[in-house]
């Protein structure tokens, strides 16, 4: 890509960030009844990349410009993706999200599960509020998602009793936890411009792609990463026991001997942190647990790519999502 | 109403609440992810009088007798319906509901929280699902009333800390809290139906005072309700300094001693039950706040009986809604 379309794609991506963070803003909240709207507010303007309106738009302008038509399903998306954040950090009783307290410990309880339902609500409201084509459709397939979504968490929920998650278990319970909504919102973004089904279901699939990278990106980070670039601390995943792809993989290719070792060293609740990261990480370098990850991202970038090759839409107007899906996955290892 | 009318309505009511218990079972749940659906199901075969879609089928019935038609919708409002009980439980650490632990006892808190939000997203699915006419005005609807009802559970919550509660401010919050779902319900099957907005409107207030004397009689019978008809504990509301219609009326009748004997009272922890509960009832006779609670539900009723009166609809057609209201107002003080 040539500097001038480079540029073109970075103030595009900036202008409709710009809109989606008007538009998320713009409507305000009711000041009543007092402690309702103040949490969803608080969540809403706390930032993030905006991901899934981002993907929403930028696969709507594949199509057509007037991107107004679809906002305010945009902004249901991303009310939708910060309820399922709120509850979420409940459940898993997180202090910290984006540098803030989360909602239970800045109010409590019972706040984060009420406001938690009005956003679910809301974000309902702000998808039946498009004005654009098939508005019945985006309604139905952003509802089929959000089901798909809990079934996700809960699958996320179970594993953690579990030691005998398959690869292929895991892979489906991350597309179910998050990669469907991505993909939820290249689709919605096609479908409100009133594309072809056929790319309908390859904006679907590529975006389910991106997120299935990025989130074993993210595993993989947690263990290979800069700390001070990924901006968690290294190993945390390892600390707290989660059933990664690292872990999945490497319980899976291990001998028997490897694999007690790996689990007897994961429930220690003696040894020292350091300690237990090091030898988790040692033997997931013994196993080739980076190079492995790291062909699995390659895997879903190659299908995501070529997908989005293979769209029957003018170079110029894919350029702006393609930038973006690169900028996804941009992080430093 | 003579003896084959009144048949007639029984049967009636009988066989719509059988299309109901039928379809809220007929899809059935998926078996995976484990311990998503078995709470959604479990609360759903709980029983309870399916209020909210008896009263959908039954304004639905007014104008047409195909009534598969709106059953989804029917189907779905009582999902939502057990999604707030779900979730309002878990906020007020309940322990039994329709004489069964509830879900955050039998499971967890995490249970309640996650399968709550499926049942919210199911509630909007199965809304969709409907075939009647005017499916984008129900949902709209529903959607917004649902968001009413976070209101109203929000200024509940609110009116737990103060003592300053208007009569209005009640009445305003068990609108939002319970009688905005029944006027939707209400509502909807006229939607449904293709009936004339006015009379949608006129349905819609009719279930609201259903709902507010409901409510107000929920109230007065935890005070002079007899235990063994009512089904509950009597003086409940009192022990758990709950603001009910009766309190909040007589801290507004009250003069400044009685006012502060009654708030004294309510916040001596030491206090035996039998006490508190004989010396609020007492200030609450002395206020002869009794007779005030059946005046306030006459008013509803009354209210309630005029619009169905005036409804432009056959009486026939009427007769089977009617008999469905008095049912519910028929519990015994």
């Amino acid at each position: 890509m040539n500097t001038p379309t480079r540029h073109h794609c970075i103030r595009t991506m900036k202008k409709l960030l710009e809109t989606i963070e008007k538009a998320l803003h713009a409507e305000g909240y009711p000041s009543r009844p007092e402690g309702l709207y103040e949490p969803v507010d608080y969540v809403l303007s706390s930032g993030g990349k905006r991901v899934r309106p981002m993907l929403m738009l930028l696969s709507y302008k594949l199509y057509r410009d007037d991107v107004d038509a679809i906002l305010p399903a945009a902004v249901g998306l991303e009310t939708y993706h910060n309820h399922t954040l709120l509850h979420d950090d409940l459940m898993d009783r997180a202090d910290m999200r984006h540098g803030r307290p989360t909602v239970h410990r800045r109010w409590d309880d019972n706040t984060a599960i009420l406001s938690g339902d009005a956003m679910l609500v809301m974000a309902f409201r702000r998808v039946m509020r498009a004005g654009c084509a098939n508005r019945e459709r985006l309604l139905s397939l952003f509802a089929r998602t959000a089901e798909e979504v809990c079934q996700g968490q809960q699958y996320d929920v179970n594993f953690e009793r579990r030691t005998d998650v398959s690869e292929a278990e895991y892979l489906e319970m991350i597309r179910l936890k998050t990669s469907v909504l991505l993909a939820c919102a290249a689709a919605m973004g096609a479908i409100g411009a009133g594309a072809p089904e056929a790319e309908v279901r390859s904006l679907y699939r590529f975006a389910e792609c991106l997120g299935l990278a990025f989130q074993i990106e993210d595993d993989y980070l947690d263990v290979y990463g800069d700390a001070a670039v990924f901006g968690k601390r290294i190993g945390g995943d390892i600390l707290c026991g989660k059933k990664t792809f690292l872990l999945v993989g490497a319980l899976a290719r291990a001998d028997e001997a490897t694999r007690r070792e790996l689990l007897a060293c994961l429930a220690d609740g003696e040894m020292a942190a350091e300690e237990k990261i090091a030898r988790v990480t040692s033997v997931y370098d013994r196993l080739g647990m980076a190079a492995c990850c790291r062909a699995q991202i390659e895997t879903y970038h190659a299908e995501a790519r070529a997908l989005l090759d293979a769209l029957p839409v003018a170079e110029a107007r894919k350029a702006p999502l393609r930038a973006f899906a690169e900028s996804l996955s941009g992080r430093k290892s």
